[in-house]
């Protein structure tokens, strides 16, 4: 599958595979919805490139265009932005012999699978015990993250700019389920508990398909040293988009009738 | 495995099947946590039997005796006892060429596989739309079941009198994820949604082995005809239970220090 | 104030007091929004009258007609309705020397005054403990009350047939602040305590404007022997207004841009 | 009420006036719950002097020393410890003719008289609406305020070294009742809507005596330039003590029977 140059106004197009493209752009252009752009940030933050999101259909927080705004594109040639840098997670998932590491711009999901009926897992923070938890399972976002499973889950909306680590608990058993957030300084540790528990663990990285943990691992979960970086033409503010999809929305009061 | 007739004291037991046995008991003796009360008065209610459940363990709401409170068995001869019935739901699971029936004394739990993001569904009551889901799940759940699976998503606890029948969703996409009570008399009827859903889905009757759901079925939740029947001592009663177990816990300040 | 007949068409219009009038009334009519809507109601049924709600602005759960369906009215000449009973619920407020009897459809709300800072109650049910609340106010609410003041504190939806009291924590000092769904034969009683609270209690019925409960006070709260009779053209499902009006908004992703 | 000596031990003690005595002192010892550290705090800070938190009573997560711990006050005289800084918010409220200042250390809550039924404002950030709240309140808070009045209505923990401004609702008439973590950089105004609404607003900072708003004032929230500093022994962790108040609990099925 070599590069087939494409030209039409004198412009080339090559085709490539994704990866071997990434190692001679300036920068990323991610077409599609927030999952897309966060996929693609991951990607391009191996390589050092920005990446600008154009949305297509609903309406996102990563995005910086619609597909009606194209002729904004200009911006980039002209150097009219800002690059943002957002905070990613990563999960180091460590046994006795092996270790792997998953990173995440929106979050780290740890739970059970679909024959299992729940996690029992310890997460310490530090060294030092933070929680127990009988559940589906715990997921641990980023900020951006704040707005995706994590809110689901019952979490509360996290500013993109606040560094921190949330930690929202699935169908807890407990009488407690609120999201705890920790400084970005912290290292948590999660660990299956042994006792009564032949339960097995997936673990999924912004939604990727789940990879089972064996229950001897050790998953040490906190800020990556790698940043993923979103182009920023300055016009959409996350606060607009809040309240367009989500605050200024379920006014259970508002629906006027005839 | 016939049946093997072991003598103490004059009286005999005989081992057998689960099955076989209960055609020939007047009631039956459940030892263990909710879960197996549960699992017991689920087979039972086929015979017709009633249930008495001696607790093991952690504090349940379905136990009517304790395991040093055994001398109170002599109440079942002398006939000291009432038998309380339990609503109980079933999930009737239809496609075009069959149809399977589960029935559950908790909840019947429709949830995504380990290996699916979400499920994509819509609940009518009575044939018409109530809600849409998406989400990693539904219960559907009866008064019993109000402080187990249920509970963990965020559901109230309802009295086990107050005949009804939960729907709480598990992690929805949606700004609001409260539990709606139905009335037992209705019908709800959950159905995929093909629309860019390739996954699966799977139910689980109590928390037993989930059940993989073609995507074409449509699942009827309504009241089985069928009532648990649980022995009553008439001594502990669910509010007790609930203050010990629930409300009397989590009282967030009042640890004491030296 | 004398009744002063007005005459259009043949027609004549008295008017006169509103309680007053009740007692020469086969029906009442009120125009408005479900509190409009309660607040007759809670008259009517003094003189046993069923009561017909159109809507005036936003979808409520009560009102049969909207203002553009005023035609229908022909119906109730022509006895084309039922009427359907709601239960209400009632607080006797007890002191040493007297009492007095305050009765809700919504809820009946005890709360903290503006300058205390917090309830400190017990709740008995029959007799034996089933919490203790610190926090801003308990909700007592009935099924049509639990889209009321109960949904803004957190409680679920229950479905209007189906005989229960809820009992909802505003903003309590507990890690548990989950509605508790009693059955309809029990009766609660609010006690404030002595110990280290020098705070004021007040409860509202209904939103109405809030009586100062003396410290040493019980609260009695149970189903009323009264129920409210409000009448229904059968076009109009609770279920299709929850949707309207709740469940089928909120879906965070639903917003399409361009 | 002049200052009086009061010899022990070689030892004197004045007692003066609490704000004269502040002039004077190097450091400020408060003995009691979180309130009180609060308190001191508060006023510490105007004279940019450190506290160091004595509990007595309930756990709580400002106190560095229990009463049994007093030997460890040698500590400050031989300077073996930290001055930790904690971020504050201040409310500013504005008419055309006046300003008024008031700073917190854990919350600035905005919310209903108790003869008043609801409030209604708009929240703007940087200019732009951010949510519109018809409640019984709103919750501004810090971190440390997370695990005080924001908790109760529902918030997240916040690790206290998280720069954010916290809002919560109260009881909100809307779908979506989750805490926004706004950036410290943000500033944030609430202002009462006039059509319909003959509501008076009440302001309290750290659960003080609330302050009555003039409907036709804006109340702007945003990061205090003062920093309460607390005495830090480094012995308690802030983990350590949500686990042993908060997450560690609740765990409701953890009750042993006999």
């Amino acid at each position: 599958r070599a590069s087939r140059p494409y030209v039409r106004d004198g412009a080339r197009v090559h085709f490539c595979e994704f990866i071997d493209a990434m190692g001679r752009m300036d920068l990323v252009i991610a077409i599609g919805g927030d999952g897309t752009i966060i996929h693609s940030a991951k990607h391009a933050v191996k390589h050092n490139l920005p990446v600008l999101g154009i949305n297509v259909g609903r309406l996102g927080f990563l995005a910086q265009l619609e597909s009606n705004e194209l002729h904004q594109l200009s911006r980039l040639v002209q150097g009219r932005y800002t690059v943002r840098k957002h905070m990613m997670i990563e999960a180091k998932i460590q046994t006795d012999s092996e270790q792997m590491v998953c990173v995440a711009l929106n979050d780290i999901a740890i739970t059970k699978g679909d024959l299992s009926r729940i996690i029992d897992v310890d997460v310490t923070c530090n060294g030092k015990l933070v929680s127990e938890y009988h559940a589906d399972g715990v997921i641990f976002s980023t900020p951006v993250g704040s707005t995706a499973y994590a809110m689901s889950a019952g979490g509360p909306v996290v500013d993109p700019s606040i560094a921190s680590i949330g930690m929202t608990p699935i169908c807890p058993h407990s009488l407690f389920s609120r999201t705890v957030l920790f400084s970005p300084e912290k290292e948590l540790v999660v660990r299956a508990k042994y006792i009564n528990n032949h339960n097995d663990l997936y673990l999924s990285a912004d939604g990727e398909r789940p990879i089972k943990i064996r229950r001897d691992s050790q998953i040490v979960i906190r800020k990556s040293d790698l940043a993923a970086r979103l182009i920023d033409f300055g016009d959409r503010d996350f606060y607009e988009i809040l309240n367009l999809k989500i605050l200024g929305r379920g006014q259970r009061n508002e629906i006027e009738t005839a």
